[in-house]
């Protein structure tokens, strides 16, 4: 870090600055500057809590300079992790994925007709939700094991990846003893006891960005995951919250390459919680492809005038089957493959 | 809910939308005025998803208009909510009290002094974490229970009412039986299954406010806390993200006013993590008193310079002694009362 | 508009809004629902000021139904707008031009080599700035006239479309009288002085979205463009202000088909400021023209470590070369055009 | 400003960093990290692009340390700047004066009824709009130098400064003939040839932060003021942008004492735009004042129900008579006075 002192601090202020960098067991290189003098701190600081130095007096600011991830760093592993779902799903190749289905698995017949749909439409992967997390309490909260055992039966005869999400740590082994992947939701992006429980079991985990989540920050909490000795997580940009109110979040495709630049993990888009509103779906899963995704996750309902949570940003199993035949050939504009 | 049609839209769209309505169970009335038809829906909708009227075709969008929580209401309760965590220290009537003390529990030393210096300042309350969320993994995460037994240590000799936060539902009873208030974290605001957790143990819960949780979001959340049959909900104002960089987050005041319109439920500020400089909480610890607030919530460290989490944002025992004289003042001027 | 009454609202409250109503000259609609009444405003509502409505006592709040534009909305005019500024620079059609170029116009080689470049790379618009809006006051503020001079120079000899800023109504007549695209920039999207100044000139505008405006609000400036007569105008997104810090803005690329949605004015992309950082540049053009924008505007300098202005976000001759074929791939992915 | 290198960067790379920091005239010292190297730029780099550094191979990013403002600095002037509109209305000292006023001068008897109810709340300055930023382009646009000549009057016959707003050069003139303070809106900001204008004349100027300026773009846009010759700036912190839906604006009260710790120059608190309701106009000023505010400026209309603009925001001259107590005791318990 570099500690950027205010100009007019007294020798004695820097000299303490100096001091507290020693104790930490790091060191330090003054250089004084035209207008003011930083100490720059030189050693691995990132255990250090860099608050400790920002209300010495004297200091103007704390600059941080390593980035605060490891495993997930870029440095750490030059080749692309490959995270599997299945022989046909796999994220992080040129192949790119789509995972496609219903918000919450309703009941048997919704979430087959779902199955098939996304099966038809030529998709890799399944998802339902099971373990609902809902802003409003009264609202449908899932089928819990039910809705499980439904998502496995649609893999049975469809063959695709099952990816649903778990919204706690006891519920981490059910989960996990069903799903291909688990899901962790935008929510949860900060629940740490949930990741470390996630990065403990075997299965793959599609981590979504919090609503307000940095990409410095996002990164700390796959860094939860894979310390725990799971290396297969999938990160997922979701949309993220700003004052803009004609779509329910922002869809930050700059995310992806920036991802792409700092880490060795697979992004793939949600662009259906990226927007919130289902015509808006096609474009921004058009753009998420050109931007370098290496997947998508869509929300598609068979009847999504009935559907009980999401339904005005699910599209139809007709409309998925439409818009694949374009994504595939942006894909291969952009020399990737998705069929 | 009201479902504003296109201007284009055709009777047979607007018929459809009114049997959707009907379908639900709601009633409908459709208003035709000179640019465009609205469907005004009647009844209890909010159980009801909107999304599912959002896509049908003709439909420009839908307006949500019954407020979606209702335990939270001031609607349904019209004197405030009375939280009591010890005899003086009661939140939501004339009296403010103040809960002091670090970010974490680090030892019998410095818990001890820090208790020592919340007394000599005469607040009520002393916060600690013995389970740290921390942004990063390598971070100390606290103590766990023997953090919680320092705590209570504590009480015993100062009489402070004990603010702890807890991280996951696992942790609930453990930290429920040590502690005079649970304490969830901004990050945790949505993680339904650990306010539910909360809600069915006995302690009162100080439940902050998520860095981009909407005030109806907040009010949904503490919806789960007060539906599981707990009543004993403080709200919390601690800064929320926004592009600003000369804090860490932008304390929202607003918020205080409005929640006290909006909801019977008691409401603090901290404005520690609330700017996250040290520099800034006089300042806005008297704005928030100002502002209505019904308690403070303040970081204080016998020695920030070594403290071992948020040394940037806490105050020390002298400034936490010297601030509270002014915030008497500042109370006195609205009828309030400090000490 | 719908007047939203509070549940305890009296008949008095409601009599009083609905004569509010009357005296402004509209029609009303009270409908009573199960919880509480809301009051239908019917007319054209677009020149009142709702605020007049939101504090009269029992009034919860007032939610605009209609869109506070008109010119500006697809409802007048079904059929896209073509703005022309040279015979190969037409923007909205099926063809998707760029225009490139620095952000300053700095000197006669360092503009006839930017104009060679993007000459070169197939594209069919010169930007170049030659008044320049600057943060600081002590950066470099641009040419003036003699930038446009330097400007009409490069398009002699290229035969490329000149794009260029104006700010401030005194200068609208000259810069008009040497460019073929006037650019109004993001600080002054609601300079509104500026955009009639610049609705009564002849020349098509760029107009570029506010760093906080919502799509509701920039069609409302539009319209300030419009409604003085100038039909051309040319919306582009140019990145948003957000809390994320891993780009300068956040690229908002749902505003493109979210803006194709509700007006039939072009919109185009400009990866450049939306991103701030050269190396995200050619991903975030890629996914521009996926989804659906009717042009680019790439800052491009032929030595960008020696840019006076943007050099961390100016590609170079080179890059924007091997970027466009690419560009073409993807259009034709959408079946559209680039060369 | 301190250029960060990539773990991986070679030496050249290094070297080719501190010949282009040479090259502008600036040393540069580099420093050997354990993980990565740092080039610290010595020397006033505030007139350099750092971008030109941003993309040079092997750059990770560059981090700026000085200050971009002057002038405006504190470091500049130790002692607070004075701004007297009146000989009781002065911003700076330990009084606070409060201007109030409608959002629009509207006719002459709504202007007189307004002033008078300033004066008899005890308020030191006179606001109205004479010329009118409007959102859109069909609402009223004020009532030009009529206005203007109303608000004289309502001078003669009260006392009370008069605050106004200019909007565009060739009228800064004009409403410096009449006007003790020139007000620029949040949406000029930036609109950097207004700011030149009205540097250049004699009166004090109202200067108000954009809707999502950070301080240190706020302070530099100041600084154009400044730097013309005018050195009467009052800041005013209105509510920035953010996600938050419950009031139309966010009031950022820590821009107060931030604000006072960078700059010399005043700031009030406009907490009728930076809440957008009236309801909530009362708290928001006793949170400024403690805060620690130089000055209020309040909307207040003599007849909300019927004003033709800002009727959501504005308070009854009731209601201002009736906050005024209640500030005076908030300021003097922070040792400030207010009548």
């Amino acid at each position: 870090m570099i500690v950027v002192m205010k100009s007019e601090a007294t020798k004695e202020q820097i000299d303490h600055v100096v001091a507290l960098v020693r104790e930490m067991g790091l060191n330090d290189h003054v250089i004084v500057g035209t207008d003011l003098t930083v100490v720059a701190v030189i050693g691995d600081d990132r255990k250090k809590d860099k608050g400790a130095l920002e209300q010495v007096p004297g200091v103007d600011r704390v600059v941080p300079i390593l980035h605060p991830y490891k495993i997930a760093a870029r440095e750490m592993k030059k080749e692309r992790t490959l995270v599997k779902l299945s022989d046909s799903c796999v994220f992080g190749s040129k192949h790119v994925p789509v995972i496609a289905g219903p918000c919450s698995v309703e009941n048997e017949e919704q979430i087959m007709a779902s199955a098939r749909g996304v099966k038809a439409a030529g998709c890799q992967g399944l998802r339902g939700g099971a373990f609902k997390p809902r802003t409003n309490p009264y609202s449908f909260q899932g089928l819990g094991e039910e809705g499980l055992k439904l998502l496995a039966a649609a893999r049975a005869e469809t063959g695709l990846a099952i990816v649903t999400e778990v919204l706690t740590p006891t519920e981490v082994d059910l989960v996990s003893s069903y799903a291909d992947c688990l899901q962790i939701g935008a929510r949860n992006c900060q629940n740490f006891k949930l990741l470390e429980a996630v990065g403990k079991q075997p299965k793959p985990v599609l981590f979504k960005r919090g609503l307000s989540t940095t990409i410095d920050e996002y990164l700390q909490a796959a860094e939860y995951i894979l310390a725990e000795g799971n290396p297969n997580v999938i990160l997922c940009e979701r949309g993220i919250r700003t004052f803009e109110d004609h779509t329910r979040n922002t869809l930050s495709l700059s995310a992806v390459p920036e991802l792409h630049e700092r880490t060795h993990l697979p992004i793939v888009v949600d662009p259906s919680h990226g927007t919130g509103y289902a015509r808006l779906v096609a474009d921004m899963s058009r753009a998420a492809v050109a931007s370098g995704a290496d997947g998508l996750m869509i929300e598609m309902h068979p009847d999504p005038e009935h559907a009980m949570t999401d339904g005005g940003q699910s599209i139809t199993p007709a409309a998925l089957k439409e818009l694949m035949p374009s994504l595939v050939r942006v894909a291969q504009a952009i020399d990737r493959t998705m069929n």
